[in-house]
């Protein structure tokens, strides 16, 4: 049996976990989950059934990982310590780990649905507003070429998908900053590896 | 001077800040900060101005943490390891700190502001339906005391401080499992200092 199972569709979030399972260089079995029709195994696993959804057989039992900033942090700890910050680097890799997974997917969600926070109740958003959190991250881009400083790390699987999806789907303004960073993401060898599974995957259900 | 600058407003997510300083024993200096004058120094750390906001006056030179959950976790991290997951336990420590600071985060600003995600469009939103969301915590706390089971670990003071809020705001619905596991984290001796401080920080500013 592989460490991990991975539970995914190719047309999803799942995207993420998988480039970063290969920077992990994890040893991964696919399950490919169609939309309308959820194995058990992966309810039993996560009863929202949502994507992705990693299992880590390990040592001490059966382990589920759900989100996909939790699943990448997660396999750097257990398969690649290298990319995880150094004592000097951890402040900048969790609050921009959790920034992208809160504020950013909070207010690009909220512009996809087309939802406003009213002027007076931005304190009570996470986000506070779009714009204001879109120039958040242009400000940590503009000034290094990743998440920590000099170096990648695995915090920058997870904010480099969030610019690199929400430049792909129009839902981030295309700064200059964001495409650079975009363009050394995508760069990286795991990333190619893993997207080139994916869209051979969705070529595949496109052509069926 | 202290080994932290605390960035607060009594009345707002600051005081997950406080309790997470409060159990991992952390000297921190507060820096109390009205909501319409925002001190040089915090713009200077955090141009979007949120709190909290930490700044931690390191050996190898400040750090800055924003994100409430970021900040719990890296003073884990930096002051108390026995708070941080074991081996085993660490799928469901990020699984679900990050579950509390992404899919919750953003069902309960959803539910406060009045938006709905249309059916259709479930995928799209990470936190899919408020309802699938709460539910799926609700899963998690039936069965077990703290979020890894037995120990209370530094993911308790912001899952529990969701938990809290939603049940203090009406924003969470109250379930059995939500007010046990709210009145566990109440019982903690740092959540009763630091709630005393704000508590007491508020009744002056009301008096005044």
């Amino acid at each position: 049996m592989a460490d991990y199972t991975f539970f995914f569709n190719p047309m999803s979030r799942a995207q993420i976990a998988r480039w970063a399972l290969h920077e992990a260089g994890a040893d991964y079995e696919s399950v490919h989950v169609p939309w309308d029709d959820r194995p058990r195994a992966l309810l039993d696993a996560n009863p929202m059934g949502k994507l992705p959804t990693i299992i880590h057989h390990s040592a001490s039992g059966d382990h589920v990982v759900t989100e996909a900033a939790a699943i990448c942090h997660y396999l750097a700890e257990q398969q690649a310590p290298e990319l995880l910050a150094k004592a000097s680097e951890m402040a900048d890799y969790f609050r921009w780990l959790f920034f992208a997974a809160g504020p950013v997917e909070q207010a690009v969600t909220a512009k996809a649905m087309g939802w406003q926070v009213p002027e007076d109740r931005e304190a009570m958003a996470g986000f506070g507003s779009f714009d204001r959190t879109i120039d958040s991250l242009d400000g940590l881009l503009s000034g290094r070429d990743w998440v920590v400083g000099g170096r990648f790390t695995m915090a920058d699987v997870y904010v480099g998908s969030q610019v690199d999806w929400g430049l792909a789907f129009g839902t981030m303004p295309e700064r200059e900053s964001f495409k650079a960073y975009a363009e050394r993401c995508r760069a990286r060898e795991a990333y190619r590896t893993a997207k080139a599974i994916d869209e051979k995957l969705i070529g595949e259900m496109q052509d069926g």
